[in-house]
């Protein structure tokens, strides 16, 4: 398998990206082909101990820096890592895409050259949150390509969320839900409420509203939002962890025996924290697209890229994209038989 | 100063709510007026040492039920507390309602018995949310009154917040952001980019969009949202803290000498969870109809039950309401001048 990487894109690019695709290139025996400045790459490759392992570099003289408008950028630069890398996902010389730059830039580049697997109206974006139960997450989508939406774009959010989490995740019979302002019957937004009916319909698995509460307690395994909301949730639980973190550390600080206390916890909360942690879940789905295509943290250090990459091999050989192509033809076959 | 309380309202009622009136009264010197069924709140006040308290009885023969449709049972039975303590408020009879129940048949009865502040469009329902920064927290709204909004109706959100926050929670010139999926300009649904040249040219300090994750960090004071967003980031902070608390309890289980550790943080661990508990905070606000309503926790216990009628006494003591009046007409003179 082999597997490209935008080695330009993300904030601590090109060192994390690199070391990341090393290592990732050592645990799951893959191919990391790097898309970037060659001499820069080279550089980076020289840190690392690469003994037999096949990390090829694909040369893009052009690189989109993080003040470009990034849709603008990926058309006006054609020769940048992330234009190059699409474009070899594209004709077949690479089985999957992964970069850790601009959500907004991945997904301009993609839809300009791979394009939307046929029938699907609007890709989107999604990504495991960790929840209380097993399997210790659920899938949610949309969380950055679609700020507002329309009833039919969120029935096909379903329909690949819960195709993702049956081939990907391996949860049997995914429960769908809708994010919602209470889990009632009746609750939500316009969106939520016209929205209902054509979910009910859906050859998916679908439970009804679900509240942001009742996302991390594992009440579904897949959870379908317009962009916006989804952003709002995930920024929300990422500040509240860390709101609730750095209340912990400054009781520490006030209670002086607490230190002892903080020591012998260590293990306990660094799991804890762990739980909650973007690095480990590596990154995001682009899902509608017609090919597979993982969006990580800007932020990213080599640990959150290689799980960047691990994602990318799992949508692979689960077959994320044959899977949604099949679900749609079943709905299409259903809807003219 | 004179509260009414509804005695009957809220999953705990009538035992935290009477507790939480006699604990209130002493604590604030205040008159709590205990709307609801006579024999049930007098059983309750002979479990609890009321001497010296000013705690009337206000009869009120109807119930509204957990199951009933709450806006409908505001209309249906007149002779509930909630309707009861509500047109008390408007006859001038108390200074302020304050009840456990339904956010709805708060919000329905509120706009039957007192209706909104002349020129206020659209009521909502304000709340703190914890914060790192001084002054530890911030103002956000609506959380829950309308689901779907208008820019007007924000813009009259920001007005409300800001002179909220100024007036009740003593904040000079707060900073009031609009929540988005990105901070920077550009970012944002349709409601928020539309919203944003209203908001841009209002009488309060406006710094732009905020994003989920800065709102805990303390990077505003008042946060305006429509009610189903702000409901997805009260529901999801309120659902990431109890992972993580659960994570960390979990661990603790599994590190036999984090038991150890966990004994000794257990102050440390204590006033963190409490950063986050809304018990502290004892309720919501519900600002633009013409007079004081606190809305608490339907699950509160005798002390969020206090905590709400402290948050009613310090809206009368630096009238919440007398201020919003004021800054409207500031506005209107300034548009018709």
């Amino acid at each position: 398998m082999r597997i490209v990487l935008d080695a330009m894109g993300g904030d601590h690019a090109p060192q994390a990206t690199v070391a990341g695709a090393v290592w990732a290139a050592r645990d799951f025996g893959v191919e990391v082909q790097l898309a970037g400045q060659p001499d820069v790459i080279e550089a980076q490759l020289r840190q690392n101990d690469v003994r037999g392992l096949s990390l090829p570099i694909i040369a893009a003289s052009q690189v989109i820096e993080m003040d470009d408008q990034p849709a603008n950028a990926v058309r006006a630069k054609p020769h940048s890592s992330m234009a190059i890398g699409m474009q070899m996902l594209r004709r077949g010389e690479t089985d999957a895409f992964v970069t850790m730059g601009n959500t907004g830039g991945g997904l301009a580049a993609a839809l300009l050259y791979l394009g939307r697997i046929p029938g699907i109206k609007r890709p989107a974006v999604g990504t495991r949150f960790p929840t209380h139960s097993t399997p210790g997450f659920c899938y949610i989508l949309d969380v950055g390509a679609n700020t507002d939406c329309r009833p039919e774009y969120l029935f096909q959010f379903a329909l690949m969320g819960s195709l993702y989490a049956e081939h990907v995740l391996g949860v049997a019979n995914p429960r769908v839900a809708i994010l919602s302002n209470g889990e009632e019957e009746g609750k939500g937004s316009k969106l939520v409420l016209d929205s209902l009916p054509l979910l009910r319909s859906g050859p998916f698995n679908f439970v009804g509203n679900i509240e942001g509460k009742d996302v991390p307690a594992g009440a579904a395994d897949v959870v379908v939002t317009d962009g916006f909301s989804g952003n709002v949730f995930l920024k929300t639980a990422e500040g509240t962890a860390r709101l609730l973190l750095g209340a912990i550390k400054e009781g520490v600080q006030r209670y002086p025996v607490a230190r002892l206390g903080a020591l012998l916890m260590r293990p306990a909360l660094v799991s804890a924290s762990r739980k909650l942690d973007y690095r480990e879940f590596g990154g995001a789905t682009l899902l509608g697209v017609d090919g597979v295509v993982v969006i990580g943290h800007g932020r990213s250090d080599a640990y959150a890229v290689r799980n960047a990459i691990r994602l990318a091999v799992q949508a692979v050989e689960r077959d994320v994209v044959g899977a949604i192509k099949n679900g749609l033809d079943k709905i299409h076959t259903h809807e003219t038989s």
